[in-house]
Order: structure tokens, then sequence, then C-alpha cells
């Protein structure tokens, strides 16, 4: 007999999926990207994604503010629909409660819910609001749509292609250790906890990059590149060079990391809730697609590395180098 | 300083909707229907229905085997589609158990869930699987369609309506005081108990009676007639009559009443869980309809009352008297 922890974190959503077989209608896409896809014509799709907020294990009551759960709990559903190229359009949140929560707390979860809903042009369509014999727990769903030839699978990845992001990695976990290790606030420990409470979902990047058909895979950073970079090669059949010294690092984090004395490329590498996005882009297309974004959103596409062939795995080099990762982290990589 | 209980069981998503403010796109329909309604053409539209089960709050895990569970947190959800007269398609389930939780007993719960989603071809696409500190918690979204023209609202219940239930009332709030209450077994305490775990979704009477005009509002009976007629009112600015002698009660539920000592009645209007469908048909053509429906599901129709104007409120007649309710239910009414 094995426990829940065993399963892993999709172990259990993945075990169904294998009850329920693989044999949806033409078009559908279940289990195995940022959201379901179920297309409604020839032009288009709609978009789905659920995700669940659970005190005492995404969140500490004391420690994140109601407006930022509020914010924060739409913010990574949003940031699904844009991985794949979709426009966000409806919501419906699901909340428990325990009794003693008062309604001051209650109001201003509402308001930083709505104030990012606003953003987007989001409507709220529905949900449930639930009594909890102690912890808060908040489930989201959003759906959203995607015209059929812009959708962006993790399965598109194509060998040559070049792998980008769309912003610095790493803020968001820095942030979540300096708000676990309790750390002296400043302006700038106070802007990566930030960057962990209140991500920004790519909405408009992902919309953009989703016209262009020289983008072919695309994902959100959730889990931090490492894993996720494992599944564009499990999805796409390939493998992964990642150039470590391309990493886009924010000069907040790398000052934090000399501070504190960790590993700047470690916690960009494997910390997650970045919320960027993630995509491979034909080659021969990469540098003028770099300029038209640099002109439309003023930031650089970070490119970090090189779609390869499958038996190449996922290596690291960095300036040519090649590291290898051990239980500790990559201990190889030079400190930044 | 209020607390959550002050904002009663919707309080908080009305509030947000009252936040959100109802400029909804045309057709789009939001809070304050068992769905919300998004036309996607001139021939249908998505309905989206979305229920948290919370362990302690809504069961308890030493009494509801997981297998039940696993078809309870689905059964509820296709019962909301059903209560508009779509058709059920794509389940979303996310999932939020504590870390000692046996691989069995999620086996279970899988089982369940899908022996039901089996049944009307719901295909999973997707969830997400958490670890919680203590509680089981169960969120599950469920999309279905719908023809607009055999779409069904509360709103639209017309002056002069019957009113019906497809169902006997008041099975499963006594399964439920039978396990509350520890009550000895037999195979009518069985009956009943399975009643309250295993609720039987209407959907193929949903489809069947959406596709008739002279059904007007539907809905399901989730809180018990006496809350969910409130709710007709309130959407459909009418009052009702209730005939109590006609409240369909089985036969099972009135030994029950008799063995354990309460009113079979208060149990019928009040205890809901019942999940089959509440109505109003156009007088002129009840007979008829009531006629096809028998012989098309082998059971009646059940008119338990009539539509009346605003003013006249919500009335229950016994063979003419009326009957009033007090805080202790409505005692005015003789024992069955």
């Amino acid at each position: 007999m094995t426990d829940l922890s065993d399963l892993g974190e999709f172990g259990f959503i993945k075990k169904l999926k294998e009850k329920f077989g693989t044999n949806l209608p033409e078009g559908v896409e279940g289990i195995g990207d940022d959201c379901a896809v179920i297309p409604q014509s020839d032009s288009y799709s709609l978009l789905v994604t659920t995700d669940m907020l659970i005190e005492n294990i995404h969140f500490l009551r004391k420690d994140i503010s109601p407006k930022n759960l509020g914010y924060k709990s739409l913010a990574v559903n949003l940031s699904d629909i844009a991985a794949m190229g979709g426009l966000p359009e409806y919501a419906f949140l699901s909340v428990a409660f325990p009794a003693n929560l008062n309604t001051a707390w209650l109001e201003e979860f509402a308001v930083g819910f709505q104030e990012l809903a606003n953003k987007y042009n989001v409507l709220l369509l529905g949900g449930d609001t639930n009594k909890s014999s102690n912890d808060i727990v908040v489930s989201v769903t959003v759906i959203g749509r995607v015209k059929n030839e812009f959708l962006k699978k993790r399965s598109a990845a194509q060998l040559g292609d070049v792998i980008c992001v769309t912003d610095f990695l790493g803020d968001s976990a820095a942030g979540l250790q300096a708000i676990l290790e309790s750390l002296p606030r400043d302006s700038e420990i106070d802007y990566l906890i930030d960057r962990h409470y209140k991500p920004k979902p790519a909405v408009e990047e992902g919309l953009w990059l989703s016209e262009h058909p020289s983008v072919h895979a695309m994902m959100d950073v959730s889990d931090g590149i490492d894993s996720d970079l494992k599944r564009i090669m499990e999805n796409s059949d390939c493998g992964v060079i990642v150039q470590v010294e391309n990493i886009p690092i924010s000069s907040t984090l790398e000052k934090m990391s000399r501070d504190y004395n960790f590993n700047s490329v470690v916690k960009a590498i494997t910390g997650g809730e970045d919320y960027c996005l993630l995509l491979t882009i034909e080659s021969s297309s990469f540098e003028q697609l770099k300029a038209q974004f640099q002109e439309k959103f003023g930031r650089p596409l970070y490119r970090i590395g090189t779609v390869t062939t499958k038996d190449n795995g996922l290596v690291y080099r960095d300036k040519g180098t090649a590291l290898k990762m051990n239980a500790n982290g990559y201990d190889h990589f030079k400190k930044r």
C-alpha cells in the first residue's frame, strides 16, 4: 500500500486519464498541456484550465494578503490560457473559508481578484461559496478562446528551434525564500516578494506570439524551466541544450544571491512560479521576431537554448562546458 | 465586523457579482441559475457549472465510501446541466488529499467518478492534484451544451403554470438522517442512504423536457423545494401555491417517518439533495406531457402546485387549508 505522495503532483489525475482512455473526439485535447482544448468550429477552440490553492500548502494566511491571494488565484489560470496563445474570457471561483474569517478579509480577496479580472476583461460567471473546518481553499476555472491556427502546444517543438523565455527567471522563488525566511525588508526584497505574490500573466505576449507561425511550442513557467523543459521534451519527443550563461536573471536576484549566499542560476532554473512564457522558435526567424518583440513589449525575448534530438536529453552548458545536476542541485554551476 | 456566516451560502459570490456588475455580453448568463450560459452560435450555447465538496462540511470520511464520493462529486454537477436542459460533455476534477491517504482510497474514488462519467459519456479533460493538511477537498467543473431554443431557465415561469417534480422528495434527506444518527440498517434504510450518496442526475429527463416548449422554468432540487421554489419566484417574479397532499413521498420514507417519528412532508419540502427536476409547465399542455413522460420514463410527472402572482408569495395548502411555517418547520402539517 502506497500513499498519495508516491503518486507525485499530477499522479492522480494522470491515473484517471489512463482509466478514461485517450479516445477523445477529433481536436479535443485533455490532460497534458496547460489547458484543455475543445474545438467549437473550424475557426476557433475553447481553452479551459483550473487550479486550486490551499492554505498551508500553497500559501500561509499570515503571510499573503487577501488581496494578493485573490489576484494570484486568477493569475495562475490566466497564465495557462496565455501559454496556449488564448484570450481569457470567463472565470468561475469556488471558495471555502472557515466560518470565523471576517468580511473585511473576504472583501479584500474580492478586490484582488477583480483588479486582475478587470485588467483583462475577464467576467466572473459563477462559483460556489462554502464553509471549511480550518483551511482556506480557492479553486478557479478559466475559459478562454483561441483561433485554431494560432493554438500553441507543448508538443510542437522542432529540431533546431531556439528556446526562449519572455522574462527574468527566479525572482518569484527568491521572493518566496524571503517570505519563508522572514528576511529583512528593503525595496529590493519587496520587489522579489511582489513577483511571487503578484505574478504577471503574459496574456498580451501569448496572444502576440501565437500569431507568429515561427513560434512552435509554448507553455508557461510554473515549476521552473528544469521541470517545464522536460514537459516540452516529453510532448515533442526531443532533447534540449540550455546555455546557462544566457538565462535572464534580474540584478535584484543577483544581489540577493550574493547577500544570502545562494546560486542564482539554480534558483532561476528550479524555482518556478515565474509565470512568464517558455517557447521554441524556428531558428531562421528568431532574430526578426526578437526585434519585433522588443519593439512591441520593450524588452528582449531571452534566448536560453536549442532544441536537439531526443537522445541528447536535457543538457546544461556554461560557455561550452556541460554541467550535471545532482541531489544538491547544479552544484557545478559557478556562483553568479 | 461580521463573519462569513452572515453572508449566507451564496453571499460571497453574490457580492462578487455585484462588484463585477451585470454588463454581460448578449445571451451570456452568469451567477443566478444552475449553470452559466455562454452562447457559441445562433444554434447552441455552452453550460458551465462548478461545485466543491469539503470533508467535515459536506461529508464525513468515516461514513461515505470513496467510490460514492467520486460518484456524487460528479453527480451534483451533472444535475445542474440537466436542470437547464443540457447535455453534459466534459469534466474537470481538482482534488486535495492529505498525504497519508492511501492509494486504494484514491482508486476507489476514481472508480466512482468514472462509473458515472462513462454512463453519460462525459470526458475528463483536466484537473489538478494537490496535497492538503487535513481535509479532503473535491472541486468539479462540468461543461455541457444546449440548443438555444431548448435552454430552460429559472426565470421562465408563467402565471397559471403547473409546478411539477420528476421524482420522490425527501429520500436523500432521510438517508442523511439515518447516516448521522447511525440508525440500524435494513434494506429500506439502505435504500434511503443510497439515495443520499448516489443521487441520479436527471440528465435524460432534462434533455427530453427541454425539447417541449410547454416546459417553462426548470431547475434541480438541491436545497429542498421550500428554498428552490423561492429561487423560481425571485427569478420569475411570481408566487407559488404548493398542494402538500400531492408532494410525492416514497413508501420507504413514509415508513421511516412513522418508525422514527418525524414529519415526512417537512423532510420532503426542506430536506434537499434530491437532485430531481423542479419545473413549471403550461397548464393546458400538462396532461398530455404527463402522459408522454409516463410512457417515456415509466413514472409520473408529479404535479405539486401552481404558479400565482407575486403578491401571493409561497403558500402551502393541505386539501384546501393554508398552512404556515414557523421556526420549528411546518408544524401544522398533519403527520403522514
